[in-house]
């Protein structure tokens, strides 16, 4: 009798185990802030590391002050030098310039107008001296003109077989492990991770899925106008040559209101152009994160700040520490830069 | 003895209860369609009914011909007259209207100014008159002038305290149960629901949350200009008197595209402003889904479609017919109109 009312204790309590598990996985309860530590593997410890896990640890401390309800943890990241890299220049211009000359022979009168002649004649001085006018020109004339589903497909045969003129890599190969640990991990801890890029947004979407596991509704960047028609009753959206938005600089807080409607509580930059996205996000209320990267790795990437005309970091540094803002070290704080280093 | 043996038995069959309980729900599986039909309890069993469940029967299996994967689950909703009445006129003109009211011992000059006068002096008549330009004056000078937050905070209060004119009760109350439960029933099925409205998309973002379970973020709208600003070091968005971008008619495909960036594959509308909406997503591959709530139902709510003013339907119910996409017809599919009725 004992031994079957001891069996039957035993099984009671193996219920009893099994609904506290049932319980505590079906509230999906994260892992320990430490054990997640793991996932920023290719993050060498020091203070930028801490940094992240501590405001991480604090905004999902049910416990705590400093908790954030798990819709508002919206955390934004540029691009261009901050997921994947911006050298020798923007990877959208490498990818107009090309598209410059597969359009070529359709465009006999480029071989003497400028900015196009630079670019067929490969002259950077005179592609340099054409400036932001120049530059516009060429991104309308290779990023206009054709229906939004034909422009996806052209983006991404380009990002299919063109490479990095330094790493004879795809320009996806280029983007920087930490940062897709990091994006991995904010995610795991309940974040909604967004693109707030001053580059093109139809440029970003055929990739950022796969590249970064970021959907193309939370990609924000920059756009042409838009037009809806009808050709032969099947309705298509044609691109057209000339600006909607410009999501850069002082752009970047408008189109994140624009977009996602509420205010961030992270904000990961590298330069100037991401300044006043890190404002509007570090002085909303209660717990914030800022974060610039500081390329500081001539060897294995780049080493730039303020005197580089791409990617130019000046006045967002000394903020960084007026403001507390977090700063990446790349050349002390990442193991690795690339996927393909690991 | 027999009856510890059965007694270990029945814990062992509890044990297995949970164990199974545990896997289900854990998987997420979700339950079966015709369970899920359940969900719809305010919907009347009919063809509408009957066609939205097998629509989602059929994307959502995974064995069958016709299965999308999640991440291209998007569902996209007008809001006037799909998701909330539209009567006696957009509920965002009779905040307006108010807010004009209110606004008014600062403006002496609106006393003698149209269309301001018309609103001061409740004159529908000239007010009509003054048209489209008129509205958009109305719109400009009671939407802009303020910070986002600020902007927010007015709408906030407004919905708090304003009352329908019909009905007395809060605005937010006139939402459609059951097109509440077919949100739900579409999330619970692994679809994204956004709303793509040609209301102000600051004006919906302060209530979508609570009324709809639809995030700031799925929240497509028309909207003005901002700026922004640092105002004592503390950086505001300014809204300025300019428009930005209107989403309607051939406005929803093109805002769509910039804030979703991929098709979706079901379109819910109720007028002819919801036309392009519903020829973009119902052309794109694979299976695809076209909804029109037509107001039917003149004792419950409103009675109008092809001579009303405000929500005219007329191409887009013909077009329905032709393309085969879902009318509902409130009276007969619909077994409650709002919440407080159930």
């Amino acid at each position: 009798m004992n031994i079957m009312i001891k069996g039957l204790k035993e099984l009671t309590v193996k219920v009893g185990f099994f609904v506290t598990l049932f319980l505590v996985v079906c509230q999906l309860t994260p892992v320990s802030v430490s054990a997640e530590g793991a996932l920023l593997a290719s993050w060498n410890n020091g203070p930028s590391r801490q940094a992240i896990i501590d405001f991480v640890a604090a905004v999902t401390n049910k416990e705590g002050p400093d908790y954030v309800d798990p819709a508002e943890r919206i955390a934004v990241f540029d691009n261009d030098g901050t997921l994947w890299s911006e050298k020798p220049a923007y990877f959208q211009l490498l990818f107009a310039i090309d598209r410059i000359k597969a359009l070529a022979p359709h465009h006999p009168e480029w071989k003497t107008q400028q900015p196009f002649k630079a670019v067929l004649e490969n002259d950077i001085k005179a592609l340099a001296v054409s400036g932001e006018k120049g530059l516009i020109q060429l991104v309308m004339a290779s990023h206009s003109g054709m229906t939004t589903d034909e422009f996806e497909q052209i983006v991404t045969d380009w990002l299919a077989t063109a490479k990095h003129p330094r790493f004879k890599r795809p320009y996806t190969e280029l983007v920087y492990q930490p940062m897709l640990e990091l994006l991995k991990y904010m995610r795991h801890n309940g974040f909604k991770t967004f693109i707030v890029s001053g580059g093109g947004i139809e440029f970003m979407r055929p990739f950022t899925e796969k590249a970064y596991g970021i959907p193309p509704e939370q990609v924000i960047g920059s756009s042409i106008k838009t037009k809806f028609e009808l050709r032969n009753g099947e309705p298509v959206l044609v691109r057209l040559p000339e600006i909607f938005f410009i999501d850069d600089k002082a752009g970047k807080p408008v189109g994140i209101q624009k977009f996602i409607g509420r205010r961030p509580i992270a904000a990961f930059g590298n330069s100037d152009g991401d300044l006043q996205m890190l404002q509007w996000t570090t002085s909303g209320k209660g717990k914030r994160f800022g974060l610039i990267v500081h390329h500081t790795d001539a060897e294995r990437e780049w080493a730039y700040d303020r005197h580089s005309h791409v990617g130019r970091l000046d006045k967002a540094l000394i903020e960084a520490k007026e403001k507390g803002w977090t700063v990446i070290d790349m050349k002390k704080d990442w193991k690795v830069i690339y996927p393909f280093q690991k």
